[in-house]
């Protein structure tokens, strides 16, 4: 696997809907939106963008996943209570419950060396990591991260090793909003 | 000129730098920002999205230009008052004041057929029309189909038909909010 | 007891302080803040206000109070998940846990007869209720209710019957956000 | 005049409705909001705040009155634009034209010693000004102060020295946001 390439999604049990892995969805920009369900900034800012997203793109484009990384007071973030959530705040994308790791960080989360909740990520149609940002996102730079991923062409078979640059269009007075 | 290539702007005078045109800018995504100065909704969207992205992207892919389309209260939204109120609003792109053209609506604002105020436009490195709203524009999808755009390839001499085609990744969900 | 006057709070547990009781603030205004931890109008916009008015006005003039009313999801929503939820929320006013009625509904919000969450209620400071409201509360209008219900004098030990008139003074344009 | 009278206001021209003067609503609670025309901060919050102020509360109780007090730029913010603004922002309050002085501070914004725009005042029901305050205004502070306003009691034909007190159940965690 290239340095590049995103890990796989290590999920116990997925919410509103089958399962969902990054192999099957190649071909497609996939946003990973990583929160939990007790984290303000979750709730004001990372879970309302992965709604629009899903609501506002081609499925045929882009694809969004949310994936519940708790790695603190697992006691009160559980399934159930998960599920709940979901309802209540009208989530419809699906959503992956982390999967425990026996450490209090789960076990995707440590995959890809998460700082913390909300993070957001997008990952291109050939499968490599192309926008990490933990904390707020702006809108305007992510839509335009999502808009370039989204004109790129799928891969063939064999993704030549180009395919994974950063996104650089962004000029000097970008945030320092992304990340390979 | 084909039909799509975006009608060349009309100015009597530039503000904040040097004229401007779309000739000149050709091969650069091009947001043109059409406001009156005394239009609620562009004081409080089309002009601050405007010196966001301006302020955001790198000017070598992205250019902004202002242009001053006053079709009602001409007396009162001159030369002089749209000067102050650039500074007062902290407007750094250079704006044109569309020339009058003897009639209540100028000629660029003619030329385009623009409902109103605000109106937002983006042509693309190529020179055409790629999106076009009149109104309030969502920052997560402007931000996409302008991240497309920035995207694609700048033209050879020899731009191909194809070149034109409206933006399609956005779904059935999109807001009606591009047109080519 | 006469008809206006509040009913008083019936608490099983208290987090954030000692146990309060309405008979014990007689002379405040109290602002009774009612939500459910996983209910997206509470943590959006009923909490917050509670947190502002007890971070804005003299503790010797409004006490605010929060009340845990539960009457859907009990499973997910106990005390420890509560906890960890004001903690996250950084929520610093004292929240009472409604006590189970053995139904649904709790018993100080059967008592109240409350529609549902978030519901804001105002007390004066003779004890009477004078600001009834579910759902989203305009801060304008809130605010001149609590700045009505501060300027009125603390009851003496007889308080007359018209203490309890409902707030008048605002004009028939207002929203019906408030009710004796 | 006592110290706190709040001066009279000196205008050159009225626009929406007839000639205003404080002594003329004395009995009222009297919210002043001044403002130049081509200023962000005033179109943004000062003049918003005082419009919802207007809808909002009995005009039998609260009348807020618009004062034009242009300090810089006077050409470009003149009568008839002034007029033009007003109409498309939708101001239904009456506004006074601040009386030009011959310096570039007018007469009535000299008479009150304002620092610049948007400056609030309040006016209690005895002609005192209690509440100044330069810069944005915090709705739930001000709804507050107006509402203890509101419920002050209109002064006799004599009123008492007293009644100038400034507001102060606000405590000391309140934004230092009004001055008497």
């Amino acid at each position: 696997m290239a340095a590049d390439t995103a890990p796989e999604l290590d999920v116990s049990e997925w919410l509103n809907g089958p399962p969902q892995s990054l192999a099957a969805l190649r071909g497609k920009v996939v946003m990973v939106e990583t929160f939990q369900m007790l984290c303000p900034g979750c709730v004001s800012h990372g879970i309302p963008l992965a709604q629009r997203v899903h609501q506002t793109f081609s499925h045929d484009d882009v694809a969004v996943v949310g994936l519940h990384t708790v790695f603190e007071h697992h006691a009160v973030m559980g399934r159930d209570a998960l599920a709940v959530f979901l309802s209540e705040y009208r989530v419809t994308f699906p959503v992956g419950i982390d999967r425990p790791s026996g450490d209090d960080v789960p076990s995707t989360m440590a995959r890809y060396g998460l700082q913390g909740t909300p993070t957001t990520l997008l990952i291109d149609r050939a499968g490599h990591v192309r926008f990490h940002r933990f904390g707020r996102v702006d809108e305007l730079v992510f839509g335009a991260v999502l808009g370039q991923l989204i004109a790129e062409a799928a891969p063939t078979t064999e993704p030549t090793a180009t395919s994974s640059a950063p996104v650089t269009p962004l000029g000097a007075d970008a945030p320092a909003s992304h990340a390979s």
